[in-house]
């Protein structure tokens, strides 16, 4: 899916729109993998990554941070997943100018939206053989949304009774992440709580290069991406390190029930990394974006 | 400072009201040293924290980041500071039930506020011998509200050419931030994401057992506060840690320009702490709280 500007009404958000090939694919196989693309911050210019949030309803936003064994980080033994709530929140994109210097942004926060969210943590850490979930919330100061959100979490928690539920400030999780991230397992959040997390926990574990992400919609649908920015200083120069796409595409097998093949590439990439000898730069080795990528398939034919 | 509730109309928030003491204190020394107090999650009760800020009005919270000599965490030499708008975001307090199960919650913001803090983030960072200032933001979603804030930074940026100005999405300062935090200098934000940010640094440097913050209001008004948990399950025992509470106090030594004061408690603090010989439990040692704080008081006593 590439950046197109498809109509010229001026001034409307429209111009900006999903490029009808991408959109036509998606409604068709309901699974879409996707590449970084660049956020406008001009006016007028809506983020195409929202757009497609929103497009397809794509509610949950799910990022599994594993520590990569052989990738040295301050941590080690990170397990954990940040389940974000997709649609709503501080992203509502309803902004007023209430007098001159004075601007108000609403966060909206629903009955409906916080139980599909909290349903799908918990759904999700049955499936995935976790143990507990953590209800990330600022209920102290957002006392109706968060503590919308949060209510909702304990409803849900109340039937799924084998999973553990914890509930936790945002500032505290954050703090407790940085001193011992192995304490936690799911998280569930409204939608900037999981915008910060996700990239923190990113951090913990190597950076976005080599984290994978999930936006679930109901019904199947789901679009995997890459969620590092387009670094445009290298491009078309063979050197981009494509760990996290190729792990978005894993989940993205997994999520369509193709657990071997998954499987199969996963074990390829991890073990060229832990293997050291051809790297991207970035995961500190002198191999081409091509070079690296030829070792993972050539992991993947040695196991067929 | 402590908790206690004075008037009875019942439901108001009056209730929960600043102890007159404290209030004629403040008016009058324009300067206050807390510790920390609970707050409670239940409608009808604001956190005694925030009405502190909003009474005296300081407007900003200012927590030094400095990793600690001898207290050993994943990451050494970090030196950083979080200047954090107090007033005003998403801590305005204003929410509406817009139907049945749909709540928004506002977040404001100001001209004037956001003006204000990065004036004072300027300011301090060219009286604390720093070199550079990042504005936090989410401008690409809050366009109006974060895009005022992130413009008021601009402009007073460009009245101080001998600091360094760079901006930053929120997201990005956390993935970097644990990644290596030692690029980061003075930072300062909207109210929620210092919240946010201020414990993600103190995780860094061990955590807030060990950080001190100032609020800092105009004319001179200030009060240092330790920002840790009130710890009930240790009360009485003799076994807290001090030295946050002491630190804030060094801070407020400082900002009355007692700096000699302030850096012999500095000196003993910290030097204890890297003696190792002397240490409460959380610090990794068996002391007692008054056996600490004894060995502290005895360098001081060292160095007249
Ligand atoms: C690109 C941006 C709009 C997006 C967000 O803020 O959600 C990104 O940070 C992410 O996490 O996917
Ligand atoms: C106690 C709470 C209201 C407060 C906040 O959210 O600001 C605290 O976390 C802080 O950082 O001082």
């Amino acid at each position: 899916m590439g950046r197109e500007e498809r109509h010229s009404h001026k001034g409307s958000w429209r111009k900006w729109m999903i490029p009808p090939d991408a959109r036509d694919s998606m409604n068709k196989n309901k699974m879409g993998l996707k590449g970084p693309l660049k956020t406008p911050i001009a006016a007028g210019h809506p983020s195409m990554n929202l757009l497609l949030r929103k497009t397809f309803d794509l509610y949950a936003n799910v990022r599994p941070c594993v520590s990569i064994e052989g990738y040295k980080t301050p941590y080690t033994d990170v397990d954990l997943v940040t389940i974000r709530e997709n649609t709503e929140g501080e992203y509502s994109g309803i902004e007023h100018i209430i007098v001159d210097g004075v601007v108000q942004s609403i966060k909206l926060i629903t009955e409906e939206a916080s139980r599909r969210i909290a349903e799908y943590a918990f759904e999700y850490a049955r499936n995935n053989q976790r143990t507990s979930v953590t209800a990330v919330h600022k209920a102290n100061i957002m006392r109706m949304s968060d503590g919308l959100f949060l209510r909702k979490c304990r409803e849900v928690a109340e039937t799924y009774k084998d999973i553990k539920f914890t509930e936790m400030y945002l500032d505290t999780v954050c703090l407790n992440m940085v001193q011992d991230p192995t304490q936690f397992d799911v998280l569930v959040m409204p939608n900037l709580y999981g915008d910060i997390l996700s990239d923190l926990c990113a951090g913990l574990i190597g950076g976005l290069g080599v984290t994978p992400s999930g936006n679930i919609g109901a019904n199947g649908v789901a679009i995997f991406e890459s969620v590092h920015g387009t670094a445009p200083d290298i491009a078309g120069l063979d050197l981009a390190n494509p760990t996290a796409l190729l792990l978005s595409a894993v989940m993205m097998l997994r999520h369509m029930g193709l657990h071997s093949h998954a499987d199969k590439i996963q074990t390829a990439c991890f073990d060229t990394i832990k293997d050291k000898k051809v790297l991207t730069k970035d995961l500190g080795g002198n191999s081409k974006c091509s070079e690296f990528t030829g070792e993972i398939c050539r992991r993947v034919q040695d196991m067929e």
